[in-house]
């Protein structure tokens, strides 16, 4: 008996999908469909892959209330939120078809009748495991790149957005995308185990934490042939410097903290304060935003800032995390508090590291949680906030606010980490920007830009045609003198 | 107690290194040294990296004569060969250069006052575990880039190659390399599985079999952090179509399968007959070059074209593999033979598998060799010949002599490797063009020309300026609306 598993809504328990994981037949079938497609859609001419991706962003403006809706009830992001998730989503087309040409284009160099030519070879079939937290954007940010490169793809949405994905699967379909080119299957975590085991795929692509990003990289030992692509957690740093305004300082940090409830990979975990004459009111500041924070539900009369997390198993999970930084010695200052209207409803938290010690400051470093939690820690000068901000195994995001140009390149250079901004939030990265993290964020496989970069292999050949190369003087062994 | 190990002449037995392995102390020491001057060697100027490593190709130049009988005498490589490798490990250099500067300088992107910016991150430690067949370009040709990107490196060269290793070492310490920035271990497989469980290694970058990649790969399961790059075995083929001389076809096919006595990942496995009124010809024209080949040692008389093996054992091994062919339903056509002079210098052998079954074929695309050893085989048609030329798990070179542009085009997209010549040998991979593998032939990391993306990480930014942004309309939040 397949087991079977629902996606329910955050926001009022609505069930948005009720049915059956796939059985280990249904995904080898997928598999196995897949892989007999890649040979016609990598012959697919380019001009027709592009197209096909120009109809499906088409298709997403077309549609852009109904999946926002759609991603609003089944994730609980808030309707402002999952919109900026549809125009990223939509960005990533021509953002993808522009790095194809400029990344991954085919380069002739000719001397005489011998050319040195680059192509780009396909993977073959790419497993994308998506996430839940950005349920459209996320695995297309892998599906678009991975396709347009003429790979066919198997996706397993997140199970907790498992409406979302049928809901681009047949958006794709309507976009052109011919059968067998891409294929879902569903459920949890053992559907990818057993489809990491096919031996017929080529590639798998996962945003998740840091423990999944393992046990698959340990599950495919052995394989080097199989690309893994892991996108992982963080626990982000904003380091706090002056010349900048109180106010700033507090709608930077709120917002990387605490914007789509916390649950961004990029978002900060860990704000950082200098010690100076301003650093009293900065952190005053933080704190007074972050209780100013509109915390509530989507169609609620004042547009909320933050809203509802995936889950109460989610909330139940974030106070446990909460409880391990009271108990590792951080100070409440921000004390949790979870919304009587919904038990995943959770105010934004801050908790006070400053009186940790070295050994509690590196158990903080190592967690990784995802919701609206922030630790603020009192740093003495600029070298102990970069030491700290470092002090963690991950090393996706991090942020310093004001400071000089040359504490900038000391600390983009110190940090440890893949995506390093100033006077901007952590979270929001360009799509025109690589993206990915160092450490245990990720293994040297960025997203973003240049994610195009891991959906072919290069192929290199001199090559000169028959009908010019004249053979009379093509004799190799002459290098023996 | 320290292993003793030997690096014995393949020409008279003379012993180049006899000394102890790296203790896992030494090891040790070696990958906290490396470790310890990273910060170091990351800050220090680009331009003061470059003119290290130019310093190093003039040492190399002026060298020219010595360390090419350093090679000659420790690996066996005939004078010419040696030659050649020293030329290209040359090259290297300004190739890598020029590669750092296109594929992985800084880019800045301006709008107002916010900036895009892509810099380029060491990994940190390397680990280079060099092959014995390019003593000096291979290892170099990952030690260049990556000591360029600003890694420290943990050299093991082979222990068959432990001499040129020392020799390089000291090279680059008189081109100006500091202290620590590169720290040599010697021994066999235990020292590198020493090194590589070494928490503090960033990236494990081997030239070697299948069967050490695919164990470097289980070692570091659940370890997504560590960069691996693995260029491994081939069973390349050739297939051979019409409209190009039979002269021609003797010299690329001897060439592509003999050269440096087959001991090239690169080199020949098999070469695939199209059956036309051409066909015979052409097999007889190899055969007959074959036979006139001339083996010998470094200083005979006439110049030999196909030198010694690295071992008695390697020659030992390579008979098993012909013995296996024949088992396999192989027919001899130019039949094994030893040298009378040395049981390492082995004649050039073809056996025939025109009449093997289907399964026989699989077998023989499953085998990894490492000598003057080539299978041939009559095939139907192009169609025919590009599906056996396929019949391998492995992926690094193949190329196809005669043929049309449109055959090539189909051949160059179904054969499945990395490298794809057309007219030209398997072997000789032009610098300026990436190399590598697919499938079991390694693991999308390429070496040459892109062997530069893979010594660094992108970190991108959002950045702007505290000393010119205007604060008062910063507010991230602003998106809620």
């Amino acid at each position: 008996m397949p087991k079977l598993f629902q996606s329910v809504s955050p926001l009022d328990d609505t069930i948005l999908f009720d049915g059956p994981e796939s059985t280990p037949k249904q995904i080898e079938r997928a598999i196995a469909t897949a892989r007999q497609s890649a040979i016609l859609w990598h012959r697919t001419p380019l001009s027709q892959r592009i197209q096909i991706a120009r109809n499906y962003a088409k298709h997403l403006s077309e549609h852009r209330e109904e999946i926002r809706e759609l991603i609003t009830s089944e994730v609980g992001k808030l309707p402002w939120d999952a919109d900026a998730e549809i125009g990223a989503a939509i960005g990533k087309i021509d953002l993808s078809v522009t790095a194809l040409h400029e990344r991954r284009g085919k380069t002739v160099i000719e001397s005489g009748s011998l050319a040195r030519v680059v192509r780009y070879h396909p993977l073959g079939v790419a497993l994308v495991l998506g996430p839940f937290n950005f349920p459209l954007h996320l695995p297309g940010g892998q599906i678009v790149p991975a396709l347009l490169a003429g790979n066919t793809i198997v996706f397993k949405p997140s199970d907790q957005a498992t409406a979302v994905g049928q809901w681009m699967i047949d958006a794709w379909r309507q976009a052109g995308l011919p059968d067998g080119v891409m294929q879902m299957v569903q459920g949890g975590v053992e559907v990818a185990v057993h489809a990491i085991d096919s031996p017929l795929i080529n590639a798998v692509l996962l945003t998740g934490s840091r423990a999944a990003g393992r046990a698959i990289h340990r599950q495919l030992a052995g394989r080097p042939d199989v690309l893994l692509a892991l996108e992982l957690g963080g626990n982000n740093p904003v380091v706090v410097s002056d010349s900048i305004p109180s106010a700033t300082v507090a709608e930077l940090v709120t917002f990387s903290a605490f914007v789509s409830a916390g649950q961004r990979c990029s978002c900060a975990r860990r704000a950082l304060f200098i010690e100076n004459s301003h650093s009293e009111a900065h952190i005053d500041a933080v704190i007074e935003r972050t209780q100013s924070l509109v915390v509530g539900l989507p169609g609620d009369q004042t547009t909320p800032q933050v809203g509802p997390l995936i889950s109460a198993l989610a909330a139940k999970q974030l106070r446990k995390t909460y409880d391990a930084l009271l108990a590792n010695g951080c100070r409440a200052v921000v004390p949790w508090k979870v919304n009587s209207r919904r038990e995943n409803l959770v105010h934004p938290a801050i908790v006070d590291a400053t009186q940790c010690t070295d050994a509690q400051l590196s158990a903080i470093g190592e967690l990784e949680w995802f919701g609206p939690l922030l630790v603020i820690q009192r740093v003495a000068d600029f070298n102990a906030a970069v030491a700290a901000a470092a002090n963690t195994p991950y090393g996706l995001a991090a942020t310093l606010l004001g400071g000089t140009t040359s504490m900038f390149e000391n600390f983009v250079d110190s940090v440890g980490a893949g995506v390093v901004n100033w006077n901007r939030p952590t979270t929001g990265a360009a799509g025109s920007l690589p993206f990915g993290g160092m450490g245990d964020s990720g293994n040297h496989r960025p997203a973003g830009y240049h994610a195009i970069d891991f959906c072919s292999d290069p192929v290199a050949s001199l090559q000169s045609p028959t009908e010019t190369e004249s053979f009379a003087t093509l004799d190799p062994w002459d290098v023996v003198k």
